[in-house]
């Protein structure tokens, strides 16, 4: 039987970074464990982040009104992507956990890792229309977010300067990841690395070692199930009335809680590794 | 006196997209108002999106460990940042008005703009540790994000599909603009252009012509004001323990109340256009 793949999208300009470091705790763990592993560097690979019609080989249909979804998805049928992308399905196809590896730019991806998304979550390959959420096209696969931030814990804590970190994930766990049927890890985050001691940050990477024993037993967060919504066009693909009610009387954290209208309170808060479902 | 400034940062491939007829409409409604407007077109400008050392020039301090945000700083103070970055800086400084104009890209925008704002809004020049939010360097300056999506509107509300839009908005509206100090404007949505018929296309846009007629008479969003967290590292940066008794009878959506964990109950929620803070 040949290995289970385990594949790191991991963007960092730096081979001595903290996120490399991050990334290299990563490949050690799980070659150990005789998996597979696969990194995409996106910066030694110079990846091209932006969706234009180079994205397509042997000319685009429509130059004068180019539509980059509709000409990649037809690409994709007729297997004309550019080799970048059709390499990068290759590892998709092959993994059953993706690892994002990343600095935290600007609440987000930085703009090379949005472009690995844009440009390699192609419409046919990595979702439909009809085939997102829970019935997602990666539905057997696991994703998770791994990054580090400039900022300290408690700022992104509900009542901290940033705002519930889980907000912030939001477009990516739930608008990327889940999306396109990943059962989604809990994040791990590294605070701050850059102004912490040294020892702080050796014992940030173990326990990430740690973790990574036993990462692919645990629980992946809860979202609302897409059978809690009416998806039809006239029901407008909205939570379905009787969910209300149901689920009035449940804690709920954003990713389960969000379309329910009720976050936790702020001293009900869930701690980073907690199992019940929303992160940090 | 000289005339005053807005600049559009414009994101799509095709100058025959909707996007760019909704471009077109911005900078038509504001030269006819008397304004000068800067288009910066990412696409036709070939606009590089990734954090790289090129972005400094005369060789980077520190190769072997790259820092992208120390050494882009350092280059700003020395005014070794590369043109392109340069150029851009210009017109932020001198636009008093900052439109986004984008296709949503994965519940956020192409990576082609989300590498402007990593690479632009350098630190030192779009802030400091010590200039954000209230207090940030573009606190005279107002910003907006105007998109079109391919999700219909209910997809978007709190109790549809992909959750309320304001969450997804929240690290740009938020994480981006007001964390560099921008009045952020409410957003302009375009919802699924593709898919309405070309009379409705047309209204939007001239519903989009007439709201720029009193865009910059509009009230910004509200946002929870710094003066309510105690900005220091030993009180981590989280609100004050006494606006939480304070704010406890206010509504909130997601703008203001997100940090008090109180969002609009969905039978409560605000339409795009009202005047009141939040978004759609
Ligand atoms: C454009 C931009 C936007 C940003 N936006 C945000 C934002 O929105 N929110 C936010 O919170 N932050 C933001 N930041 C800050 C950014 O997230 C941090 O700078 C980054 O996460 C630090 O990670 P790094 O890998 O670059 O750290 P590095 O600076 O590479 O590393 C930190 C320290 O760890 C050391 N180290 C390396 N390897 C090891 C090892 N094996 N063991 C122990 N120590 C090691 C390094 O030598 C260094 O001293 C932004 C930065 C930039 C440039
Ligand atoms: C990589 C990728 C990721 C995406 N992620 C998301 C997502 O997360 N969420 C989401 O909702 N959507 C998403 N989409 C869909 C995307 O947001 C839409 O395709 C886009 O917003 C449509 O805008 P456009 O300008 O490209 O439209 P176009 O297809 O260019 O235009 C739509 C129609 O308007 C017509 N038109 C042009 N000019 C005018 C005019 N002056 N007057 C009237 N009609 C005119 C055009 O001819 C066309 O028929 C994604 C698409 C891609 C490619």
């Amino acid at each position: 039987m040949a290995p289970k793949t385990v594949l790191i999208v991991y963007a960092h300009q730096s081979a001595r970074s903290f996120n490399s470091a991050a990334k290299d705790v990563a490949v050690e763990a799980f070659t150990q464990q005789g998996y597979k592993v696969i990194v995409s560097d996106l910066y030694a690979m110079n990846f091209k982040a932006t969706a234009t019609t180079e994205d397509i080989t042997g000319g685009v249909k429509n130059p004068e009104e180019f539509k980059y979804g509709e000409e990649t998805m037809q690409a994709w049928m007729e297997g004309r992507l550019s080799d970048d992308i059709i390499a990068e399905h290759r590892k998709l196809e092959e993994a059953e956990l993706v690892i994002f590896q990343f600095p935290m730019y600007w609440f987000g991806v930085p703009a090379i890792l949005k472009g690995w998304i844009d440009r390699v979550l192609t419409q046919g390959f990595a979702f439909t229309l009809q085939t997102v959420y829970d019935n997602g096209k990666f539905k057997d696969k696991k994703a998770m977010l791994s990054f580090s931030t400039g900022a300290m814990e408690s700022m992104f804590l509900p009542d901290g300067l940033n705002g519930d970190l889980n907000v912030t994930l939001w477009p990516l766990q739930n608008g990327v990841l889940r999306f396109c049927g990943f059962q989604v890890l809990a994040p791990q985050v590294f605070w701050c690395p850059a102004n912490s001691p040294p020892e702080v940050r050796t014992t940030r990477l173990e326990s990430w070692r740690a973790r990574l024993e036993t990462l692919l037993d645990e629980q992946p967060l809860t979202f609302a199930s897409s059978g809690m919504f009416d998806l039809s066009f006239s029901g407008g693909f909205k939570l379905r009335p009787e969910i209300w009610e149901e689920q009035s009387t449940c804690p709920h954290g954003i990713s389960t809680g969000h379309h329910l209208g009720k976050p936790l309170p702020p001293n009900n808060q869930l701690k980073a590794g907690d199992k019940r479902g929303d992160a940090v």
